[in-house]
């Protein structure tokens, strides 16, 4: 998506060799414009495959997952909650996940009557690098007897592992860019 | 607003006299159309104020906040992010909340940078109830500098005092639901 990597270009800002720091329209300050832009790309890619339901994680997939599920008239959201640990609940289903980021463990969940089972789900989310947060929420889906129909990006680090994890399973993944390097504290673009 | 009130009546669940469970269409579970009607609702009533920004809260606020931005032609939004403790950082304003709910203090904190000298801001959450979170935000608008013209909220705990001390202080506060009681398992609302 052009207008995205324009955003990366300009606004964005490489720290070493692997952090994007994109706060100032993406991750803290939201140009919601773009936003906005960014789920009717998604939209538009996933639509033919007829999701019932969008999920993400908190905190900052949920917007781009708002302008996703707006452009696909309102789809509902199921965003997923962070806990330290474990929590019980017969109806809660969750998922361990590591953050590489942050060098910590945590536990993403989710609650079993909000995702029918049968839900055609479009799990979407901001970043995408090792790929444990989308790993974590497949799981989720799955444990809700339900089906993931695609995962929707904003930004892939495509130097790291989790993109062609998920493309090696099968899952049909839409990036709406995808960085293949830095160098030099400039941002380097896949084609795809 | 009608159709949040009808929402929590026949979605909503009281747990105990003071607990407001909404999680299936507010803060796990997003019913979208109606979170992006909530968010007309709210801008309708702002629009004539000329806000400039959004700020809100990770990580329930965050979908209200975009609806809210959309409505109004799609102002930034600035979503604080929630802490343990203070963190170091010459570009960061952060304050001190208490949650009553979980009984634990947090910081929140933005990036200066993103909220510019003189902003028009108007604050939005998907709560109102002792009003630490505002005025938390409050207090991070004014240390950038800028005007708070407003704050939006989609439900108020009308029986616990944020909001009340809010309009003491002259804000404008626009509470799109007001609960003033949970009786044997039942929601009373305000018909401000």
């Amino acid at each position: 998506m052009q207008t995205l990597r324009e955003a990366i270009e300009s606004r964005g800002q490489a720290v070493g060799s692997s952090i994007v720091k994109v706060d100032n329209f993406l991750n803290h300050r939201i140009d919601t414009r773009l936003m906005f832009a960014m789920g009717q790309a998604l939209a538009d890619h996933f639509r033919p495959a007829a999701p019932t339901l969008i999920m993400t994680v908190e905190a900052s997939g949920i917007a781009l997952a708002m302008a996703v599920a707006h452009a696909l008239d309102d789809l509902p959201v199921v965003f997923a909650k962070k806990s330290p640990a474990l929590n019980q609940g017969p109806n809660l289903v969750q998922e361990r996940i590591y953050s590489f980021t942050h060098q910590t463990e945590c536990v993403i969940r989710a609650d079993r009557g909000y995702v029918p089972a049968g839900s055609r789900v479009l799990v979407v989310d901001d970043f995408l690098a090792d790929g444990e947060a989308v790993r974590g929420m497949l799981s989720l889906v799955q444990q809700c007897q339900s089906q993931v129909i695609g995962v929707g990006i904003a930004i892939e680090k495509g130097f790291q592992p989790g993109g062609n994890a998920l493309r090696a399973q099968g899952v049909d993944l839409k990036s709406l860019a995808v960085i293949r390097e830095i160098r030099d504290g400039r941002f380097l673009f896949c084609d795809c």
